[in-house]
């Protein structure tokens, strides 16, 4: 069989896409039709499909786990309301890389295995990147099992049981991981590019507890309103971010009660925090939840931070990374702020990242855009890519 | 029959209870079931229940929609993870002041009503004193069976179809409203109060719209945020009515897609504002959609404000509150921050209100409290009013 990327592209369009954007929630239905897209694409090209125990699928082109083999692949999972690229344009371009190589009769050395890695985003668990965590060992099993999603179902019971964890053999078997990925940014101005490195970044969670009460009859000097706390931490981490040249974010917020006419007695807000170096990112968050217990006090509430999640900085392998360029012609190298699977697998195994250009630079939204000649650019350097590693 | 407050009382506090206060919104289970309570207890009594056709019950002592009736009674209702007093003390003191005019023989001139109001805090369909609104004419039936839920359900498909809007005669059929609610201040030092006023307020709906967009990659200074103009407006409210001596509250916000790692592209907040003069409250929320403006070009943010609801100021019948104050042997009469029912009804009949002392002044919460002997020295002052009236 061969497919062109307009034909796959289109048949898994639809998948999860709602009146603004896509919602794609690891184990939940659109993620399980991609599933069985993917085991589906598998069967059509003859290359069977195992599952690590953890959620995330390989898609064997040769011995399934034999020894070096070479990974490529991304996600299915999409944030809320997110876009259609960030994530199965490298599973979509992992298949059709496969299709080249056979067209040209490359007879790998090693197995090259295609794989959708699960919970990348962690939109619905709040971990971002658990499927590599979970097959590098990075979290552990029963603590992956207990996440739980906003309904209070755990990974666990999404899974099926407990993941299987760290996978034996791990840098043995895996030879190299390219993860091929829309850019994020509005840095690459040609159609393909390498990673360089990928920013350390954290998720750190703030529980502001006040006091519920009457919003019409309490006085305002006798309120302990933690909307205040949230209120002032948001703008308090914009200003550190721009201070220290960072990005910080909080983006997502719980009320309760959250009705209009109850000052409320809990709001929770989540830090996104990232930045070039770690000294950097370590001084931002510290600064932003110093100013956060600073104004806590003089509104009366309880501020309590949680670090839901740090990935440290990555630095993709350079010799890789050069060689990879300079096989593409000398595409441009960058760095990303970005997490990746990629990332969390780049301190066990040799990984590297193509990147696919993104004209509006917009990701994480609906407006998330890729265009066509783009794209089947970056599976003709994934190809190539492919061919040299194997 | 004849039963005491606590007997009552226990009946119906666990209805809609759950681990943090009382959820109770109109329609919904547990209100439905105090919905049947409410008719038990008038059977019990021998006053017969009619609907208005708005949803809000009636039970007669007398004819029904007889001339001059004398109604007392409040809402079921609560704000999510509310109190339990809120509303329901009216209602149940109503049917015991009932009894306790049987005990005493009296027979009296006009029919008597227990009445429970439907939606009074507007936690289900967003316009507090919907039932009262209906009733008064003060909201056209059709845009009231518009009204939706957070699930997308219309109050006309709650109630079953359009309501019926405004009771034909109704300044004749109903000669007086006496409600009786628990305070929601700490003013009250003493058992039983009298209402004189309720403060002019309202609720705006604030629909900051930014841009979509990657919280990890997308450069600060390209961001349009809109949480950091709701973030200002917030403090900005606090602030505007501490200078001017007002309430104003910001405790309900809705975020799209409320993701840790993707900045909104929506967050819509409702303002909770209330004065003692209505040019207070109309300079208060001018000045807070001002700067909410100003903050919002410098964010690069859109800012839409939606007046959802708006209660002019209550001045209650000087002559009857006085009347009722000294009734009662010189009871405090105190002005308040809540809306009632009986504020909509006073522009069209003669209404009171009688407060219960709140010990901690806490309402809205699950710490809301009155203590049994206040409670019942209201039903005793209720069952006094209501023979001094028929």
């Amino acid at each position: 069989m061969s497919a062109t990327f307009s034909e796959l592209w289109s048949a898994i369009a639809p998948i999860g896409r709602v009146a603004n954007g896509y919602i794609r929630y690891s184990f939940e239905e659109p993620e399980l039709v991609l599933r069985d897209w993917f085991r589906n694409q598998a069967a059509r090209r003859d290359m069977a499909v195992t599952d690590d125990g953890n959620g995330n699928l390989f898609a064997w082109w040769g011995d399934q786990w034999g020894q070096d083999a070479v990974l490529t692949g991304s996600h299915f999972d999409s944030v809320p309301h997110g876009g259609g690229y960030d994530g199965p344009l490298g599973i979509v371009s992992g298949f059709l890389a496969v299709d080249e190589l056979r067209r040209r009769g490359h007879v790998p050395r090693r197995p090259i295995a295609v794989v959708a890695f699960v919970e990348e985003e962690g939109g619905r668990f709040g971990v971002p990147c658990l499927g590599s965590r979970l097959l590098s060992g990075a979290i552990e099993p029963e603590q992956a099992a207990a996440l739980k999603d906003r309904e209070g179902i755990t990974y666990g019971e999404a899974l099926g049981g407990t993941p299987a964890g760290r996978l034996p053999g791990l840098t043995s078997r895996i030879g190299a991981l390219v993860e091929l990925h829309i850019e994020q940014g509005r840095v690459l101005d040609v159609p393909v590019g390498v990673a360089s490195a990928i920013w350390p970044h954290g998720r750190w969670r703030f529980d502001f507890t006040g006091h519920g009460d009457h919003a019409g009859t309490t006085r305002m000097d006798d309120r302990r309103d933690p909307m205040l706390t949230f209120a002032y931490t948001v703008l308090a981490a914009n200003k550190e971010a721009r201070l220290s040249g960072a990005h910080a974010t909080m983006a997502r917020v719980e009320v309760e009660p959250n009705a209009t006419n109850a000052i409320p007695s809990l709001v929770r807000g989540w830090l996104d925090a990232r930045a070039a170096e770690t000294s950097t990112l370590d001084n931002l968050v510290e600064a932003v939840v110093k100013r956060a217990h600073d104004r806590a006090g003089r509104d009366g509430v309880e501020v309590a931070v949680t670090s839901e999640s740090f990935s440290a900085e990555v630095t993709f392998e350079k010799s890789l990374a050069e060689r990879i360029a300079d096989l593409l012609g000398g595409v441009p190298v960058l760095p990303t702020g970005a997490g990746h699977d990629a990332g969390v697998l780049s301190t066990h195994v040799p990984t590297a990242m193509l990147f696919v250009r993104n004209p509006t630079g917009v990701s994480h939204s609906p407006a998330e855009h890729a265009d066509e000649a783009d794209c089947v650019a970056g599976i003709a350097a994934l190809a190539r890519v492919l061919v040299d590693l194997t």
